[in-house]
């Protein structure tokens, strides 16, 4: 039987959604829609809007609630509350679904509703679901990653072009590659969001205190330094790192400087990039575009798929010691 | 319950995916082993081995047949058999599994066990999964790819260190990059094995007469266009296509001159990378170890872990045709 979806929030990526799920097979379409403002004109019919969240959360009818609002609080309430109703969540907010990481990991273990949050990380790269089967079986060592696209697309200015931090970060905005605030962008905020995500789905550990992590912006270095490393053929790039080491998870956001041997170094614009050195399958690495309606879209759409599969999360447990077979 | 696999070959990829499985949690274990030489003296107890292929095939109490063998025929032998009896069954052999692409298409509608074979493209890197989950909600205009990372070996070995193409082999031998036959590897053919699995995966459409197709040996290119290439920037390698045009599926295996704005120039050694264009999420790249005992048993036992949890291809149908939603 076709399911029965109520959305939350009408912005880019959900336009995206939308969009791909026109053109989807998936049975499955769009109930209700609920946004601040209701009386907004908007191209699709009236109708399908609401400005109160009961009006989706407590509908029998709707079986999976998809919240793609940029609202940290709304988003927490929306999803908990989902999730306490029996309904399959699929969510993009990276800040709540980072800062509520412990919260999160314990919903996975009580809800018997999945939730599912492909587009919180990484852009259109199905990246949370090749950890959570192809890696499952695997030890990871460390995760490096290009997670911020208007970063990666400022920097690509800067050292291809020869534009300055500020003349990079408008072109950025113009874009639309920039969020709503470009600080969380600039300042690592946003990958760090992103790779605490990730270091749960890998590593299986929850980072309870973000303020005590290493982040620092691309602001911390001098625009001479650009060009100092271009001339020794370098490169800068903003990177996440998540690694086990002496069995504590470390986790950061900085600038590096980087050779052309890196598997990051040709990434480039608005492209992200995750490298994951697993103990079987030794590195591999993901590459797509970190944002954008449609590619953004594209993820939560395969969540979407996800959820109508049956997927869920599943706990990771340790990996290594022998088994007895064959 | 345990499940019970039956393994045919024991050669290195096979030994990846034992020792893969013995630090894996998965619930299976291996009972039998179907080489050609049981006699052989080996690591593993002499009990667990036979060169009767009816043992594996005809015992009730093997759930999964695992086909690692690298003989084309007793692989085809093995698959069908073991389809037909119900079996869930694993082939990494690319070049049964591409000569017979179309049977291929039919196993898969007719025989309700399933039939998986992620480790037959790209080594390491799950391709196959990312087609039929992440990519089955979008059309795929063009697949590029890097598919063997011998050849890849031996053009870096050119290219970075001077080698002449018979040293680099000489060399990607010794590594154990090339394959029993580096007949295969050198002209292309391997490679078009593996990109008219991944074309079926992506475009639904099965070749039937692979000898139409264009297939070019790296050997055609002489010594000296290599220094040419490197002192314009460029590089040469190997590229499968696979795309539609004017509504037909073209696919080829040709040496071609890249420049450093091509997502498969900073592909080096062993590694495989493909670039995926999909109408929503763009191009994404995945690289990965395209060779090697442990990677590619870890793709074996992805594909594994894919059968316990009930996962089967599915046939992929057209899309991009608006749906009545919202």
């Amino acid at each position: 039987m076709s399911k029965s979806i109520g959305l939350f929030g009408f912005g880019e990526v959900a336009r995206g959604f939308y969009q791909a799920l026109q053109s989807s097979q998936l049975d499955a379409s769009i109930k209700k829609i609920c946004i601040k403002d209701a009386a907004k004109p908007r191209d699709l019919d009236q109708s399908f809007f609401t400005s109160d969240p009961t009006v989706l959360l407590n509908d029998p009818d709707i079986d999976i609630i998809v919240e793609l609002t940029d609202d940290t609080e709304i988003s927490y309430e929306v999803v908990k509350q989902a999730l306490t109703n029996g309904k399959a969540t699929i969510s993009a907010n990276k800040k709540m679904i980072a800062e509520n990481i412990s919260e999160v990991s314990h919903w996975h273990q009580t809800y018997s509703a999945p939730f599912i949050y492909e587009a919180s990380v990484g852009g259109s790269i199905p990246i949370l679901q090749n950890l959570e089967q192809f890696f499952k079986q695997q030890e990871i060592h460390e995760i490096r990653a290009i997670l911020n696209g208007s970063t990666n697309y400022i920097l690509t200015q800067m050292q291809k072009n020869g534009l300055s931090l500020d003349e990079a970060l408008i072109l950025a905005q113009e874009k639309g590659f920039a969020e709503s605030d470009p600080e969380q962008d600039i300042s690592g905020r946003d990958a760090l969001y992103k790779i605490i995500i990730l270091s749960y789905h890998a590593f299986g550990e929850t980072i309870g205190n973000l303020d005590q992590l290493r982040v620092e912006s691309i602001t911390n270095m001098e625009d001479h330094f650009y060009d100092l490393a271009k001339a020794q053929g370098l490169k800068i790039k903003s990177i996440a790192t998540a690694k086990r080491k002496n069995g504590k998870l470390s986790v950061k956001v900085q600038p590096e400087l980087i050779s052309q041997d890196d598997e990051l170094f040709g990434i480039e614009h608005e492209n992200n990039a995750i490298v994951i050195d697993g103990n079987l399958s030794g590195k591999q690495v993901y590459t797509g575009k970190g944002a954008g309606s449609l590619p953004t879209g594209a993820a939560v759409l395969n969540d979407l798929s996800l959820v109508l599969s049956g997927f869920r999360y599943g706990a990771r447990k340790s990996i290594g010691g022998l088994k007895k077979s064959a």
